[in-house]
């Protein structure tokens, strides 16, 4: 198949990297002279993807959701990275690729779900109360899952949004979003008549979308982190290695429920 | 194929993180007490990996690794995130990790190979000088290739590792590894009779050696950051899409070179 | 996180395979003496998918959509595989891999809505007609895409479905999901006032679909075939490398748009 | 990075696929009117890796290759396709993608190290046996692994490996390849003085290069076939989903080995 011709499409250019023979320039700046040395990891991330320094507040907010969001202990993602990390040792990158591959909808879909609900709270001329009685209205009358509330675990309250929203006061950063998320839940827990909490990756995309990161790369925070946190996992894979117990276990856990002659 | 029996094998715990129903714990730290707020994004990195807090300094130099990795332009890994990214963009996570295959022996092994080298010349009972000699001599004689060294356009030096070992000198974090890369250096330049640049690579495991990351999980570093740099990438297709002019040009660059019947 | 808890969930069982010390077993049969030499690798997928063995003509059928699929040039995921396995050619999976995850929404996913039209009007207690009809007025109102229906290129007519619906005719597997394609197609003619060509990708899910295949799994026969397609790009690349000519020549067609200081 | 410039470089060509308004051409020869409703799967798949049409004898023994690995029961690369695949649904090709990047040097590359000493050995101008021998006594001697020999439960035969060579005598396809890895056993039994089977991995190196399959591309195969097993997978994942018992059984045969203060 050739690739459609489109001559109304304008040729796209970047705005991220070049170099010359004795540098090279990330968004305008010397990598050598104004970038090592002198930003964080986490301020570096900021200005490579939103081609902005972040404020120092911003950067405690967004480095405080990083470590929220890098561990979870021998999740699904966590398990495929030891599996296939395991099976194709001398493929480091494909084991963290694997892991990585299952920050999807089941998992990580909620922050952008509940990002679309705080966007649509904010944007409503009604104001953001009668808009999250609104929200939670409706999705009572149609049976629908609210993205970034509950937790089969962490009840009466998932600690972590607590601890964020804390964070955000000191640093000045709750805006917005984080009013518009907790007025949300507030309307929800009228509306149903009982307390749901307000779950991590909910919180995380009110504190991050209240430092300015659009709602359609809040995933990319979500990859970034669990990229650092499945290495971890590699890690501890090289030293105690769990391949074969998790092989053997889940086999032992899902028998063949088939016939065979003779046995 | 069933999992093998190994009755001499132990089994295998994890170190990393467990949870009870009021916090998360990782590494028998409170995520929502000593971990979110405390600890920058690059600190809760090496403490998730490697299971100890960084000093400071370790800090500086492995956030300044991290910054000199994270980007190169339009990369292979960049173009393939690219191209998936935009052939399936509900699927972020798959068009990052599509990038991140491209982490292997071309682009990044060489740090690997240097880290070899380092490790030999460190261990060499006869001194990191006269340790660089043989290495240096060894591979000028079998014409093997210098991991850590050379660089196609950046002439006479790579700039970064120039930045780099300026600032463990200011950190005082310039420690043997460091030492054994130079070393090297000077027994190339003097056996091969020209001068030949370290690259930053090179430079960069022994940077992260010296902070105590073990040879063996250096490339996890380098899929970190590559990690955000190709998150950047995506955050730009979005808003400049690039996947059908790589396609159109790269389909032009490459002609068939068959025989159609009647064409 | 740990797993949630769900006391009502029923233990899954699986049905693939087993084994004994003297055979494997695949859905009850023993493959070393009633698989291997006894089916096609066509025969098998189906057998190993849905767990039944294929009539002839259903094979046939099959075989022609696999052929049909496998190959089309130098596609974003081709080229994908290609810059991937150049970069880490110890790990082919890596480089297979990575052109396999552009198998999304963008160039697959029609196929997946072009079966929910099929589904939706072969359920239509208003008969096959009067279905397709409505369902072109609604897509045309709505100025919704139509999954399925023109290409870019092949007009007025993909040659693909012209062949496809032919075999089926010769081998009676002209069933009740082609017939709603062709009154589906008649009816956007209609409609539209113009003639848009059923593509490869709608056919294939009609012909399929008479095969007995459940319309949530038609993305893993594209997968199949496009793993085979992959491949023969792998050896290609072995023999006549493209990854730096793919390279250079997006890099030339992307410019940077920022301002270097002095250049 | 830019791309190097290298102007002795031979600018690459595809000798794959071209088409026209009209058509698509595989390899010169018509997708509608040479290959569709023409050609297996089986033989398609040669045709676009090689370049050449098969045999009737070379596909039946493909097919018996492809029909003996393509499933070989809940083995790491299948477990890691269920549990991402039902952590993102939404990319099927993400699951099947993960668990493809299994066949890495611990399963599979074994088939490429038997295919190195079938190389060595029937390159010998010693002579087959001699160099049969040879081989075995190196091995035994460097107390070296033998790639394609042993199986940790199929004692003292793997039933795979005679199936198939009786099969390759059947099509008249027992040639040279095959010829050196009887050699090989025969050698292994007498210089260890204990029998150790030929494994299916070692067999189907053997195979596939009697069929004139290139060393290098071997994998292909694997990953091919491989594939359709991982699609089983994802469609039994579709209706008994088992990602949530892989968790719990895998965090719970994996217990946290730190201590949680109060706990």
């Amino acid at each position: 198949m050739s690739a459609p011709k489109a001559t109304k499409r304008a040729a796209p250019t970047t705005s991220i990297a070049t170099h010359t023979n004795d540098d090279i320039y990330i968004r305008d700046k010397s990598l050598c002279s104004e970038l090592i040395g002198k930003l964080s990891f986490t301020e570096m991330i900021v200005f490579q993807m939103l081609g902005r320094m972040p404020s120092a507040a911003e950067t405690a907010m967004i480095d405080a959701c990083l470590v929220t969001l890098m561990e979870h202990g021998l999740t699904p993602s966590a398990l495929a990275t030891r599996l296939i990390y395991s099976s194709a040792p001398e493929a480091m990158q494909a084991g963290v690729a694997a892991g990585l591959m299952g920050v999807g909808s089941v998992f990580v879909g909620t922050m952008e779900g509940n990002a679309q609900l705080l966007l649509e709270i904010v944007e409503d001329p009604a104001g953001i109360e009668a808009a999250a009685t609104r929200v939670a209205q409706e999705h009572r009358a149609a049976r629908k899952p609210l993205p970034g509330f509950g937790h089969h675990l962490h009840k009466p309250d998932d600690p972590r949004p607590i601890r964020l929203f804390q964070l955000a006061e000191e640093h000045g950063q709750s805006g917005t979003y984080i009013a518009a998320l907790k007025a949300l839940s507030a309307a929800i827990d009228a509306v149903y008549g009982k307390h749901i909490t307000i779950n991590a990756t909910g919180a995380i995309a009110a504190v991050l979308m209240d430092c300015g990161v659009p709602a359609e790369i809040l995933r990319g925070f979500a990859l970034i982190t669990r990229c650092a946190g499945l290495v971890g996992h590699v890690r501890e894979e090289q030293e105690k290695p769990s391949m074969r117990t998790i092989w053997e276990t889940s086999e032992a856990a899902i028998p063949y429920d088939g016939t065979v002659p003779g046995a």
